[in-house]
Protein backbone atom coordinates (compact mmCIF):
# COMPACT_ATOMS: atom_id res chain seq x y z
CA UNK A 1 0.00 0.00 0.00
CA UNK A 2 2.78 2.35 0.03
CA UNK A 3 2.73 4.79 -2.05
CA UNK A 4 -0.79 5.29 -2.51
CA UNK A 5 -1.71 8.64 -2.52
CA UNK A 6 -4.30 9.39 0.12
CA UNK A 7 -6.72 12.01 -0.63
CA UNK A 8 -6.89 14.01 3.19
CA UNK A 9 -9.75 14.03 5.41
CA UNK A 10 -11.36 16.85 6.27
CA UNK A 11 -13.91 19.03 7.77
CA UNK A 12 -16.33 22.11 7.35
CA UNK A 13 -18.60 23.54 9.71
CA UNK A 14 -22.22 24.09 8.88
CA UNK A 15 -24.57 26.05 10.95
CA UNK A 16 -27.50 23.69 11.06
CA UNK A 17 -30.12 26.88 11.66
CA UNK A 18 -28.51 29.44 9.13
CA UNK A 19 -27.95 27.01 6.94
CA UNK A 20 -24.21 28.73 5.78
CA UNK A 21 -21.26 26.63 5.09
CA UNK A 22 -17.87 27.78 6.05
CA UNK A 23 -15.23 28.40 3.34
CA UNK A 24 -16.50 27.18 0.10
CA UNK A 25 -14.92 26.69 -2.81
CA UNK A 26 -17.00 27.34 -5.06
CA UNK A 27 -20.11 29.40 -5.22
CA UNK A 28 -22.52 29.43 -8.35
CA UNK A 29 -24.61 32.13 -9.18
CA UNK A 30 -27.62 31.71 -10.92
CA UNK A 31 -29.72 35.30 -11.77
CA UNK A 32 -33.13 35.41 -13.07
CA UNK A 33 -31.54 35.60 -16.79
CA UNK A 34 -30.26 32.59 -16.31
CA UNK A 35 -33.73 30.91 -15.82
CA UNK A 36 -34.89 31.85 -19.43
CA UNK A 37 -37.42 28.97 -21.40
CA UNK A 38 -37.75 27.39 -17.56
CA UNK A 39 -41.29 29.45 -16.51
CA UNK A 40 -44.23 28.92 -18.16
CA UNK A 41 -44.94 33.08 -18.18
CA UNK A 42 -41.90 34.01 -19.72
CA UNK A 43 -43.14 37.78 -19.95
CA UNK A 44 -43.48 38.09 -15.98
CA UNK A 45 -39.57 36.39 -16.01
CA UNK A 46 -38.32 39.24 -18.67
CA UNK A 47 -40.22 41.99 -16.32
CA UNK A 48 -38.12 40.91 -13.54
CA UNK A 49 -35.27 40.97 -15.40
CA UNK A 50 -35.88 44.49 -16.52
CA UNK A 51 -37.12 46.08 -13.80
CA UNK A 52 -34.99 43.87 -10.61
CA UNK A 53 -31.69 43.90 -12.45
CA UNK A 54 -31.58 40.67 -13.29
CA UNK A 55 -31.73 39.68 -9.48
CA UNK A 56 -30.48 36.37 -8.03
CA UNK A 57 -32.11 33.66 -8.43
CA UNK A 58 -30.23 30.48 -6.46
CA UNK A 59 -26.36 30.42 -5.51
CA UNK A 60 -24.72 27.04 -4.98
CA UNK A 61 -21.80 26.99 -2.17
CA UNK A 62 -19.91 23.64 -2.62
CA UNK A 63 -16.51 22.17 -1.95
CA UNK A 64 -14.60 21.14 -4.59
CA UNK A 65 -13.88 17.59 -4.83
CA UNK A 66 -12.40 14.79 -7.29
CA UNK A 67 -15.06 13.86 -9.58
CA UNK A 68 -14.08 10.64 -9.56
CA UNK A 69 -15.67 6.80 -8.39
CA UNK A 70 -15.70 6.75 -4.42
CA UNK A 71 -16.00 10.46 -3.67
CA UNK A 72 -18.38 12.35 -2.62
CA UNK A 73 -20.16 15.75 -3.94
CA UNK A 74 -21.65 17.65 -0.86
CA UNK A 75 -22.45 21.84 -0.48
CA UNK A 76 -25.55 24.03 -0.16
CA UNK A 77 -27.93 25.54 -2.29
CA UNK A 78 -30.33 28.59 -1.19
CA UNK A 79 -32.97 29.34 -3.63
CA UNK A 80 -34.87 32.84 -3.52
CA UNK A 81 -38.71 33.08 -2.43
CA UNK A 82 -40.50 34.51 -5.11
CA UNK A 83 -42.99 34.23 -8.39
CA UNK A 84 -42.81 34.56 -12.04
CA UNK A 85 -46.56 35.56 -12.63
CA UNK A 86 -48.38 32.83 -10.38
CA UNK A 87 -44.98 30.21 -10.84
CA UNK A 88 -42.95 29.85 -7.56
CA UNK A 89 -38.98 30.47 -8.22
CA UNK A 90 -37.28 27.13 -8.80
CA UNK A 91 -33.95 25.96 -9.85
CA UNK A 92 -33.43 24.43 -13.52
CA UNK A 93 -32.78 21.02 -12.57
CA UNK A 94 -30.75 18.05 -13.87
CA UNK A 95 -30.55 14.58 -14.37
CA UNK A 96 -27.09 13.27 -13.38
CA UNK A 97 -24.58 12.33 -16.42
CA UNK A 98 -24.13 8.79 -14.89
CA UNK A 99 -27.87 8.42 -15.17
CA UNK A 100 -27.79 5.85 -12.22
CA UNK A 101 -26.58 7.69 -9.40
CA UNK A 102 -28.71 9.10 -6.45
CA UNK A 103 -28.72 12.63 -4.38
CA UNK A 104 -29.82 13.39 -1.01
CA UNK A 105 -31.26 16.80 0.27
CA UNK A 106 -31.84 17.88 3.56
CA UNK A 107 -33.44 20.25 4.22
CA UNK A 108 -31.94 23.36 6.45
CA UNK A 109 -34.54 25.85 5.90
CA UNK A 110 -37.79 27.30 4.18
CA UNK A 111 -40.53 25.31 2.62
CA UNK A 112 -40.90 23.90 -0.92
CA UNK A 113 -40.95 20.43 -3.51
CA UNK A 114 -38.41 18.96 -5.03
CA UNK A 115 -39.73 18.29 -8.01
CA UNK A 116 -38.55 14.72 -9.89
CA UNK A 117 -39.25 12.95 -13.32
CA UNK A 118 -37.98 9.94 -15.16
CA UNK A 119 -36.78 9.67 -18.49
CA UNK A 120 -40.07 7.34 -18.91
CA UNK A 121 -42.65 10.15 -18.04
CA UNK A 122 -43.03 9.23 -14.13
CA UNK A 123 -43.56 12.16 -11.94
CA UNK A 124 -42.87 12.56 -8.42
CA UNK A 125 -43.12 15.42 -6.07
CA UNK A 126 -41.70 15.83 -2.36
CA UNK A 127 -42.43 18.40 0.20
CA UNK A 128 -39.67 19.99 2.16
CA UNK A 129 -39.09 22.02 5.10
CA UNK A 130 -36.39 21.89 7.63
CA UNK A 131 -35.16 18.37 9.13
CA UNK A 132 -36.69 16.66 5.79
CA UNK A 133 -34.44 14.45 3.79
CA UNK A 134 -35.31 13.84 0.34
CA UNK A 135 -33.98 10.75 -1.48
CA UNK A 136 -33.77 11.29 -5.23
CA UNK A 137 -33.15 7.59 -6.46
CA UNK A 138 -30.97 6.70 -9.70
CA UNK A 139 -32.43 7.90 -12.85
CA UNK A 140 -34.32 10.79 -11.50
CA UNK A 141 -33.93 14.41 -12.60
CA UNK A 142 -34.78 16.55 -9.87
CA UNK A 143 -35.47 20.73 -9.80
CA UNK A 144 -36.25 22.38 -5.96
CA UNK A 145 -39.42 24.78 -5.87
CA UNK A 146 -39.48 27.38 -2.94
CA UNK A 147 -43.26 27.82 -2.12
CA UNK A 148 -42.36 29.61 1.14
CA UNK A 149 -41.50 33.22 2.42
CA UNK A 150 -37.84 32.67 2.86
CA UNK A 151 -34.62 31.45 1.39
CA UNK A 152 -34.98 27.80 0.84
CA UNK A 153 -31.50 26.24 1.79
CA UNK A 154 -31.01 22.81 0.95
CA UNK A 155 -27.47 20.47 2.07
CA UNK A 156 -26.85 18.20 -1.13
CA UNK A 157 -24.86 14.92 -0.95
CA UNK A 158 -24.24 12.80 -4.18
CA UNK A 159 -21.98 10.50 -5.94
CA UNK A 160 -18.99 13.10 -6.97
CA UNK A 161 -18.99 11.21 -10.81
CA UNK A 162 -22.47 12.05 -11.13
CA UNK A 163 -22.03 14.77 -13.14
CA UNK A 164 -24.60 17.06 -14.36
CA UNK A 165 -26.71 17.31 -17.62
CA UNK A 166 -29.03 20.10 -17.74
CA UNK A 167 -29.57 19.65 -21.50
CA UNK A 168 -31.74 16.40 -21.84
CA UNK A 169 -34.45 17.97 -18.78
CA UNK A 170 -34.48 21.40 -20.04
CA UNK A 171 -35.57 19.66 -23.61
CA UNK A 172 -38.15 17.26 -21.70
CA UNK A 173 -39.42 19.95 -19.48
CA UNK A 174 -40.58 18.94 -15.82
CA UNK A 175 -44.46 17.12 -16.05
CA UNK A 176 -45.43 19.17 -12.93
CA UNK A 177 -45.21 23.09 -12.19
CA UNK A 178 -45.89 24.57 -9.00
CA UNK A 179 -47.85 28.08 -8.86
CA UNK A 180 -48.94 29.63 -5.65
CA UNK A 181 -52.57 32.01 -6.29
CA UNK A 182 -54.35 34.23 -3.52
CA UNK A 183 -51.34 32.66 -1.51
CA UNK A 184 -52.40 28.74 -2.22
CA UNK A 185 -49.91 26.53 -3.36
CA UNK A 186 -51.08 24.67 -6.17
CA UNK A 187 -49.44 21.68 -7.99
CA UNK A 188 -50.27 21.35 -11.76
CA UNK B 1 -36.85 3.52 -21.49
CA UNK B 2 -39.57 1.50 -20.41
CA UNK B 3 -39.77 -1.49 -18.79
CA UNK B 4 -37.26 0.35 -16.41
CA UNK B 5 -38.52 -0.76 -12.36
CA UNK B 6 -37.68 2.81 -11.01
CA UNK B 7 -36.92 3.04 -7.21
CA UNK B 8 -39.58 5.37 -5.96
CA UNK B 9 -37.70 8.01 -4.33
CA UNK B 10 -39.36 8.93 -0.63
CA UNK B 11 -38.59 11.33 2.21
CA UNK B 12 -37.71 11.09 6.08
CA UNK B 13 -37.71 13.75 8.99
CA UNK B 14 -34.79 14.05 10.71
CA UNK B 15 -35.26 16.39 14.03
CA UNK B 16 -31.65 18.17 13.35
CA UNK B 17 -31.37 19.27 16.92
CA UNK B 18 -32.21 15.94 18.55
CA UNK B 19 -30.73 14.57 15.82
CA UNK B 20 -34.18 11.75 15.77
CA UNK B 21 -34.65 10.03 12.78
CA UNK B 22 -38.66 8.76 12.37
CA UNK B 23 -39.26 5.87 10.83
CA UNK B 24 -36.03 3.85 10.54
CA UNK B 25 -35.86 0.88 9.08
CA UNK B 26 -33.07 -0.91 11.19
CA UNK B 27 -31.69 -0.14 14.28
CA UNK B 28 -28.38 -1.62 15.21
CA UNK B 29 -27.68 -1.99 19.09
CA UNK B 30 -24.10 -2.69 20.37
CA UNK B 31 -23.73 -3.07 23.72
CA UNK B 32 -20.98 -3.11 25.86
CA UNK B 33 -20.12 -6.60 25.55
CA UNK B 34 -19.51 -6.25 22.00
CA UNK B 35 -16.56 -3.64 22.37
CA UNK B 36 -14.55 -6.52 23.98
CA UNK B 37 -10.67 -6.10 22.16
CA UNK B 38 -10.85 -2.18 21.74
CA UNK B 39 -10.21 -0.92 24.59
CA UNK B 40 -7.13 -1.03 26.24
CA UNK B 41 -8.19 -1.44 29.61
CA UNK B 42 -9.87 -4.66 29.00
CA UNK B 43 -10.66 -5.07 32.93
CA UNK B 44 -12.68 -1.78 32.80
CA UNK B 45 -14.96 -2.93 30.36
CA UNK B 46 -15.63 -6.12 32.06
CA UNK B 47 -16.56 -4.31 35.08
CA UNK B 48 -18.82 -1.96 33.32
CA UNK B 49 -20.53 -5.14 31.37
CA UNK B 50 -20.33 -6.57 35.26
CA UNK B 51 -21.89 -4.17 37.35
CA UNK B 52 -24.35 -2.03 34.41
CA UNK B 53 -25.71 -5.04 32.82
CA UNK B 54 -23.75 -4.78 29.61
CA UNK B 55 -25.38 -1.48 28.72
CA UNK B 56 -26.25 0.21 25.51
CA UNK B 57 -22.89 1.70 23.97
CA UNK B 58 -23.95 2.83 21.03
CA UNK B 59 -26.99 2.18 18.49
CA UNK B 60 -27.30 3.28 14.70
CA UNK B 61 -30.56 4.14 12.41
CA UNK B 62 -31.09 3.32 9.33
CA UNK B 63 -32.85 3.23 6.33
CA UNK B 64 -32.52 0.07 4.15
CA UNK B 65 -31.12 0.96 0.65
CA UNK B 66 -30.42 -1.46 -2.40
CA UNK B 67 -26.68 -2.25 -1.69
CA UNK B 68 -26.13 -1.13 -5.26
CA UNK B 69 -23.92 0.94 -7.26
CA UNK B 70 -25.94 4.60 -7.46
CA UNK B 71 -27.67 4.62 -4.24
CA UNK B 72 -26.56 5.81 -1.13
CA UNK B 73 -26.86 4.82 2.05
CA UNK B 74 -27.77 7.34 5.12
CA UNK B 75 -28.60 7.04 8.59
CA UNK B 76 -28.32 8.29 12.44
CA UNK B 77 -25.87 6.90 15.23
CA UNK B 78 -25.73 7.79 18.79
CA UNK B 79 -22.82 6.84 21.02
CA UNK B 80 -23.36 7.15 24.42
CA UNK B 81 -20.80 9.31 26.56
CA UNK B 82 -18.47 7.83 28.97
CA UNK B 83 -14.79 6.18 29.97
CA UNK B 84 -13.80 2.68 30.25
CA UNK B 85 -10.86 3.02 32.26
CA UNK B 86 -9.76 6.63 31.17
CA UNK B 87 -10.50 5.58 27.38
CA UNK B 88 -13.38 7.71 25.99
CA UNK B 89 -16.57 5.75 24.39
CA UNK B 90 -15.95 4.41 20.84
CA UNK B 91 -17.35 2.97 17.75
CA UNK B 92 -15.43 -0.03 16.68
CA UNK B 93 -14.59 1.52 13.21
CA UNK B 94 -14.84 -0.34 9.88
CA UNK B 95 -12.90 0.16 6.52
CA UNK B 96 -15.64 -0.40 3.93
CA UNK B 97 -15.70 -3.39 1.71
CA UNK B 98 -15.29 -1.57 -1.07
CA UNK B 99 -12.33 0.06 0.02
CA UNK B 100 -12.47 2.86 -2.54
CA UNK B 101 -15.63 4.68 -1.01
CA UNK B 102 -15.71 7.46 0.89
CA UNK B 103 -18.36 8.95 4.02
CA UNK B 104 -19.80 11.77 5.48
CA UNK B 105 -20.65 12.58 8.54
CA UNK B 106 -22.45 15.52 9.52
CA UNK B 107 -22.51 15.92 13.11
CA UNK B 108 -26.02 16.85 14.77
CA UNK B 109 -25.26 16.98 18.88
CA UNK B 110 -22.51 16.23 21.08
CA UNK B 111 -18.92 16.46 21.03
CA UNK B 112 -16.27 14.32 20.16
CA UNK B 113 -13.97 12.70 17.08
CA UNK B 114 -13.21 10.86 14.41
CA UNK B 115 -10.89 8.69 14.42
CA UNK B 116 -8.82 7.52 10.83
CA UNK B 117 -6.26 5.73 9.75
CA UNK B 118 -5.22 4.14 6.11
CA UNK B 119 -3.72 0.80 5.66
CA UNK B 120 -0.27 2.22 5.15
CA UNK B 121 -0.53 3.48 8.52
CA UNK B 122 -1.50 7.13 7.67
CA UNK B 123 -3.39 8.38 10.57
CA UNK B 124 -6.17 11.58 11.24
CA UNK B 125 -8.01 12.66 13.69
CA UNK B 126 -10.64 15.75 13.44
CA UNK B 127 -12.63 16.80 16.14
CA UNK B 128 -16.69 16.83 15.84
CA UNK B 129 -19.20 18.87 17.35
CA UNK B 130 -23.02 20.05 16.39
CA UNK B 131 -23.19 21.40 12.63
CA UNK B 132 -19.24 19.92 11.80
CA UNK B 133 -19.52 17.97 8.50
CA UNK B 134 -16.16 15.61 8.28
CA UNK B 135 -15.28 13.88 5.17
CA UNK B 136 -13.76 10.50 5.42
CA UNK B 137 -12.05 9.92 2.18
CA UNK B 138 -11.65 6.71 0.02
CA UNK B 139 -10.01 3.90 1.40
CA UNK B 140 -9.63 5.09 5.21
CA UNK B 141 -10.70 3.23 8.19
CA UNK B 142 -12.89 5.27 10.76
CA UNK B 143 -14.29 5.43 14.45
CA UNK B 144 -15.92 8.01 16.49
CA UNK B 145 -15.10 8.58 19.90
CA UNK B 146 -17.16 10.43 22.49
CA UNK B 147 -15.21 12.85 24.48
CA UNK B 148 -18.02 15.10 25.95
CA UNK B 149 -20.98 14.40 28.72
CA UNK B 150 -23.79 14.17 25.82
CA UNK B 151 -24.53 11.59 23.21
CA UNK B 152 -22.37 12.01 20.08
CA UNK B 153 -24.85 12.04 17.35
CA UNK B 154 -23.95 12.02 13.82
CA UNK B 155 -25.60 12.06 10.71
CA UNK B 156 -23.86 9.62 7.61
CA UNK B 157 -24.29 9.51 4.44
CA UNK B 158 -21.70 6.72 1.88
CA UNK B 159 -22.58 4.71 -1.24
CA UNK B 160 -24.95 2.20 -0.57
CA UNK B 161 -22.71 -0.45 -2.41
CA UNK B 162 -19.26 0.26 0.12
CA UNK B 163 -20.33 -1.94 2.74
CA UNK B 164 -18.41 -2.86 6.37
CA UNK B 165 -15.31 -4.46 6.47
CA UNK B 166 -14.41 -4.50 10.25
CA UNK B 167 -12.08 -7.27 10.64
CA UNK B 168 -9.26 -5.84 8.93
CA UNK B 169 -9.27 -2.49 11.20
CA UNK B 170 -9.47 -5.34 14.55
CA UNK B 171 -6.55 -6.93 13.51
CA UNK B 172 -4.69 -3.74 12.56
CA UNK B 173 -6.15 -1.37 15.57
CA UNK B 174 -5.78 2.29 15.23
CA UNK B 175 -3.39 3.99 15.88
CA UNK B 176 -4.15 6.58 18.15
CA UNK B 177 -6.31 6.02 21.19
CA UNK B 178 -8.64 8.75 22.62
CA UNK B 179 -8.67 9.40 26.79
CA UNK B 180 -9.87 11.85 29.62
CA UNK B 181 -8.10 12.48 32.47
CA UNK B 182 -8.50 14.78 35.26
CA UNK B 183 -11.23 16.08 33.02
CA UNK B 184 -9.00 16.32 30.07
CA UNK B 185 -8.90 15.12 26.58
CA UNK B 186 -5.79 13.55 25.83
CA UNK B 187 -5.10 12.01 22.20
CA UNK B 188 -2.45 9.36 22.36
Amino acid sequence: MKGINYFQPFSVDINLMKGIMDAPDNRVVRTASSMRGHYADESALEKIIREQGDPIHYEVFEKIMPQEYGHLCFGISRLQPGLVGEECFMTKGHYHSILETAEIYLCLGGEGYLVMKTQNGDCAVEYMKSGRLVYVPPCWAHRSVNTGEEELILLFIYPAEAGHNYGDIEKEGFPKRIFKRAGKVVIE
